[in-house]
């Protein structure tokens, strides 16, 4: 009989185990990337954007040539031209030009800030700007959201429609991916049946356990119902254990179907543990057979699902090299936000060393602000801004 | 020119203008039905479970026969069987006797309680039982976990592996499922190339915008960039109108080209609004054309993820009759909870009519107690328990 050990130490162990194991990876199209894990850094190649950027529609210009510039003293430039989207850009702005420019326009050499069109008069070739442009003013300028030589996404990272736009940004149509799992389901019980007559109940878990595996971006191979006679579940685990990469058997509620399946483990290969201190989900087994993971789990569907929950899917996404991180549902702010009152405005979010909350720069243009985020934050239409230590709610992006 | 308007006015425009449109229906099997909404109320048509059961190992007894039992004073009664599990229990209790049962077992007729295995002494034919038992201890009676006629799960529910546990327990294997929407996605910019020459960017939107609908459930039409020209967004707009139940037309971020797209609808059908006062998403345009939502998205891709997850997944929602409800991240007990001291412990709950926190009953064998959570809270391994209007976290299914 083997002791009952705590959930960490369930977790811990399972680890320890399996920690050898290393999953296999393929590339998959980013049509199909959803939710898959990454099997490695994704390193940018090159700058996004590629090029400096204006964000606003107006005039790119060199900023020093609107300094002290205002309603009553416009700044008087020359207006040499227009670049139009999508166009190179390949000259170069002399001291006291400026050219038209449409937002994610590219900025010719030498312009180093952008001035809204609102802030403009166009006379002829002349160009009247009222309002002075710090340099780098409306503008991205090249990497400003990725870098080249940067890692832009993690490996391990379960990849999200931010996940996409990154890759998107960065050419990756053939994603890189660990394979999904395999995920073997027997459901034992004598008391199962698919037409129950009196006594008998319907097998719930092998779909619970599978729609719980496939959720967690595994693939399933069910292999159905079985008796609780030994040779029977043998036979399962050993199918099981020859076509899947992890085996989970439900059922055997009574003490002695359970001892059933730790005798069968320890037979083909090694029970670890036995019993959990957590309620639902005590009689857990867990053990290794030819290298594979086999879990026991209890017959009950609410047990066996808070296993898989706790503890199956702690498995998972070890050997997928997920981090535990969940984005949190709420936070504390670490900086004042200032706001546009009259518009309701929607801030990306990340956490930072002392677990507050930092929004994101989210300069037009830039994607990996999207990845980069737990989640994002509300602030209503009238408010001002929101001070720094206001609880917020972080919302799901 | 369409005025700006805020968001929930946005949100309720779009959900009147679409009121009308009702999805089609499709039946799933139950492996392919995770994720997916019901079209339908699922009303049981049998009690689940289908018969009494005990939860324990031990003997199923007349609960008056146990009375006044204790260590001192033992009932007596004689062991006439034992019910096997997946047995008919096709035979009556009388008083002063009893019958081995198995957990899950099926409880004879008279029997009203199960005595747990160690609380009692087996001899010969007799059996002594060391502890009383209350009407209905240990055992799940009939119909406890979903009635018959009871309404299992709602038109409109979103299927997650709770679900397909109940849908498993009543024999539902074709599932009564909405289809999925399908949302053609255009990307429009002079400015885009799939190999980006100085002044052009890839296309980020197409594969943002593919994965977010697909993750909101949705089929995805890819129609690919199209130049910021009039005669091709116009066809492109066509094709999808023609093809897709919904079309998001992402990008002409500069106002020349945002005036173009809602000339367009308005052109082929009729455009509700342009501008929304929020920020990010401000150019967000709506119209119907040939009785189908057409959605103008801004050209940035963080722009047009938040416009797609704020204002596109309302009308998805809507349109599949799905409930915003959204569990909740943190809640306040509604009453004390004890709990055994040494294991850690895990409880699904659910919200009161105050919004505060109720424990789920979660006697063994139950299923639908999953369904009806809005997530789980845990009590330590240490604790006692945990008081009445205590903070909690609330952690998924």
């Amino acid at each position: 009989m083997l002791n009952v050990i705590t959930r960490e130490e369930a977790v811990n162990l399972i680890k320890e185990k399996t920690a050898h194991i290393i999953p296999e990876t393929e590339k998959v199209n980013i049509s199909f990337a959803l939710g898959r894990t990454l099997s490695q850094d994704i390193v940018s190649d090159e700058n996004i954007p590629p090029f400096d950027r204006t964000t606003v529609d107006g005039y790119a210009v060199i900023a020093a040539d609107t300094f002290g510039a205002g309603n009553a003293v416009p700044a008087q430039l020359d207006t040499v031209g227009e670049v139009l989207m999508g166009e190179n850009a390949d000259f170069t702005l002399e001291r006291g030009q400026c050219v038209k420019i449409s937002t994610g326009g590219m900025l010719p050499k030498g312009a180093d800030a952008a001035v809204m069109a609102e802030h403009t008069d166009n006379a002829g070739g002349l160009c009247l700007i009222y309002k002075s442009a710090a340099p780098y003013e409306n503008i991205t300028k090249t990497g400003d959201d990725i870098g080249k030589g940067e890692v832009a996404l993690k490996k391990g990272t379960v990849i999200t429609p931010a996940q996409i736009g990154v890759l998107a940004a960065l050419g990756i149509y053939e994603v890189p991916v660990f394979k999904k799992p395999v995920i073997a389901i027997i459901s034992t019980g004598d008391e199962i049946s698919e037409e129950p007559k009196p006594g008998q109940i319907r097998d719930i878990n092998t779909y619970l356990l599978s729609s719980a595996a496939e959720k967690s971006g595994c693939n399933v191979y069910e292999y159905g119902a079985v008796k609780d006679k030994r040779e029977e579940i043998e036979s399962a685990v050993k199918d099981c254990v020859e076509k899947a990469d992890a085996v989970l058997i439900s059922g055997g509620s009574s003490a002695g179907a359970r001892d059933m399946t730790v005798d069968i483990i320890d037979a083909l290969g090694k029970a670890f543990f036995h019993g959990i201190a957590m309620k639902p989900g005590k009689p857990t087994i867990f053990g290794i057979i030819e290298n594979k993971p086999v879990f026991g789990l209890p017959g009950h569907p609410l047990a066996a699902y808070f296993v898989f929950r706790l503890i199956v899917s702690e498995y998972i996404k070890s050997v997928l090299n997920i981090s535990a991180y969940k984005p949190e549902k709420s936070g504390v702010l670490a900086f004042n936000i200032p706001s546009n009152h009259g518009r309701e405005e929607f801030l990306c979010v990340k956490q930072n060393e002392n677990n507050e909350l930092v929004a994101l720069h989210t300069k037009s243009g830039i994607i990996s602000v999207l990845s980069e985020a737990c989640g994002f934050i509300r602030i209503p239409r009238n408010a001002e801004g929101l001070f720094k230590g206001t609880a917020v709610e972080i919302y799901e992006l």
